[in-house]
């Protein structure tokens, strides 16, 4: 069995929303495990003096007719939230507090976040609602508001976002297979006969 | 037989090459023509605050990496050529010069300036060259030069470049189908289903 596909995400991102219905699949279909590895961009935009995609001239339309139009296109249940881009902060603070007892279960937990923001509609910005879902999916919501409060584990996203920067990623979804980076849910065709030939 | 399809790219995008060597084809089999219509990017990168690609930190790497690699996934020859991205002012005012006479001439003669570019690495910048690739393809050479130095073709060419960014292309490839806008090499698989099954 080969080594785990790393995914890169923004829970704030359509396309990164997009890729994670098909991403574990994908790599099962080779005998792939994916660690899900959420980020916040805006470190990486800074870096690129740009800004969200919705956000651009000319881009920004089109891009909101691409997310709907490609998101059918996949059959993918998607509808574009009223409030958009949303800080991610406590989302992906409390997926590595998840990830830390079991990567199964924070996939689950970013899948329903995901979930919430991108077809309920739900702003899953604010760490109370964050909380919520820990609780509603029976995971210890005690123990994770303490650690979402705590330097240490505040540091240690940090530290998260910065190795992701560290080995290029940019955007969402960024899928890095055996040392190969894939940028966009646009990839994953690519990344599939990656996976099956070894690369070309 | 159904409106052509309006493929709108820039003779400096690699990506643009790429879906140039397969919309014909992909049009061809359902039933529809593709009217080229060569772009110059600036005036829209102006509006959207950003520069060229290869140029944008982080994603200029990645980018350089993605386009070889995708030529290769496609089986579309490229080399990725020393002097990018290039000035295509000249290029892009013989090919509407050749467009008036016939678009298939046209077409020919673009594909053949982005293979001098993109495979075999010739700078297609300097009007002197493309008049030699006019030549070699038969064409009129005197009569391209008289027109890549009339004020009313200059005149004519800014408006295309104008008309594109009004009807909201970005960046290239760009490929109108039945008034529904597709960007980049990678969407052309919904532009063939779209063309399949009239939209979703």
């Amino acid at each position: 069995m080969g080594a785990p596909l790393d995914f890169y995400f923004d829970f704030s991102s359509p396309y990164g929303y997009l890729a994670s219905a098909q991403i574990d699949g994908l790599a099962a279909r080779h005998g792939r495990e994916v660690v899900w590895k959420p980020i916040l961009l805006g470190a990486a935009f800074k870096l690129m003096e740009t800004r969200p995609l919705v956000e651009i001239p000319l881009k920004g339309d089109y891009s909101r007719r691409d997310i709907a139009r490609t998101a059918k296109y996949l059959g993918v249940p998607f509808n574009m939230p009223k409030v958009f881009p949303i800080g991610a902060v406590a989302a992906t603070r409390a997926f590595y507090w998840a990830a830390d007892r079991s990567m199964a279960a924070a996939k689950s937990f970013a899948a329903t976040l995901l979930g919430e923001y991108f077809v309920n509609g739900t702003d899953i910005s604010p760490a109370a609602t964050v909380l919520d879902i820990v609780s509603r999916l029976g995971l210890e919501r005690e123990d994770c508001a303490r650690t979402l409060d705590s330097a240490a584990h505040k540091e240690r996203v940090r530290r998260e976002v910065e190795q992701a920067i560290q080995r290029g990623v940019f955007g969402s979804p960024y899928i890095i297979v055996d040392g190969e980076p894939f940028w966009g849910s646009d990839r994953l065709d690519q990344v599939e006969r990656w996976l099956a030939t070894g690369g070309w």
